[in-house]
């Protein structure tokens, strides 16, 4: 079951800049900010009420996040929801013929994770997450 | 201030085709779904915890998300953050210099609602909503 969205994440080419619009004009808090040496990003998460604003900066040139930046320009790159069994959700898209990009959920910034291909949402990379005991 | 992330709104060219993601894959509950003439989209909304998935599917050629949907495809469109106080919002990012759509308040299906200029915001399209009395 869906619960609700975990956050939407969004490719910024200086997070510290984005920072000026998220953090300081919007007021949002920053909740976490580390680099993920292995997905080769800074991620930088800030709460909105029960959800939160990824932010994504690419470190090097060779990631998916890089390459949207580099073809598509800054902006809003994907929406997660939240679930209280990722193992669950990601069956029953593949039983509905959903084109899947992880074939079984992995740990990542949110918790256990996988994601869906936008090939099959309309253009929308979807994220499900079920954040670990602890949080982030 | 900024409340929670009241929905995201998603460009695309079948709003019945994109039913089968969300509300019969994903199982999320349809709240309102109904054309707006004035602005020229079909425009649904699923509930996903506290927030919303607004679908937009243009109903005529002369739209912006008509546009958007002719460059960009399908695909997340714009964000909206809820605030108890949408003109307040609109001021202080008039104050800070951001780039703003509208230079006040109006009606929109969220409630009173404002948009700002994705320049301004590193490309995501942002939207302050405050809902009126009785929801949508």
């Amino acid at each position: 079951m869906l619960t609700k969205v975990h956050h939407v994440g969004i490719v910024v080419k200086s997070a510290d800049e984005a920072l000026k619009f998220y953090r300081d004009a919007l007021g949002l808090a920053v909740t976490a900010d580390r680099v993920i040496e292995d997905q080769g990003v800074r991620g930088i998460l800030l709460q909105i009420g029960q959800s939160e604003i990824e932010l994504l900066e690419p470190t090097r040139d060779d990631t998916g996040v890089a390459r949207f930046l580099a073809s598509r320009g800054e902006g809003m790159h994907h929406i997660c929801f939240e679930s209280d069994d990722v193992d669950r959700e990601l069956e029953a898209a593949r039983a509905k013929g959903i084109q899947l990009i992880d074939e079984k959920p992995r740990p990542g910034l949110a918790g256990m994770i996988c994601f869906l291909h936008p090939k099959s949402n309309h253009g929308v990379l979807v994220e499900f997450a079920t954040p670990l005991p602890g949080g982030h």
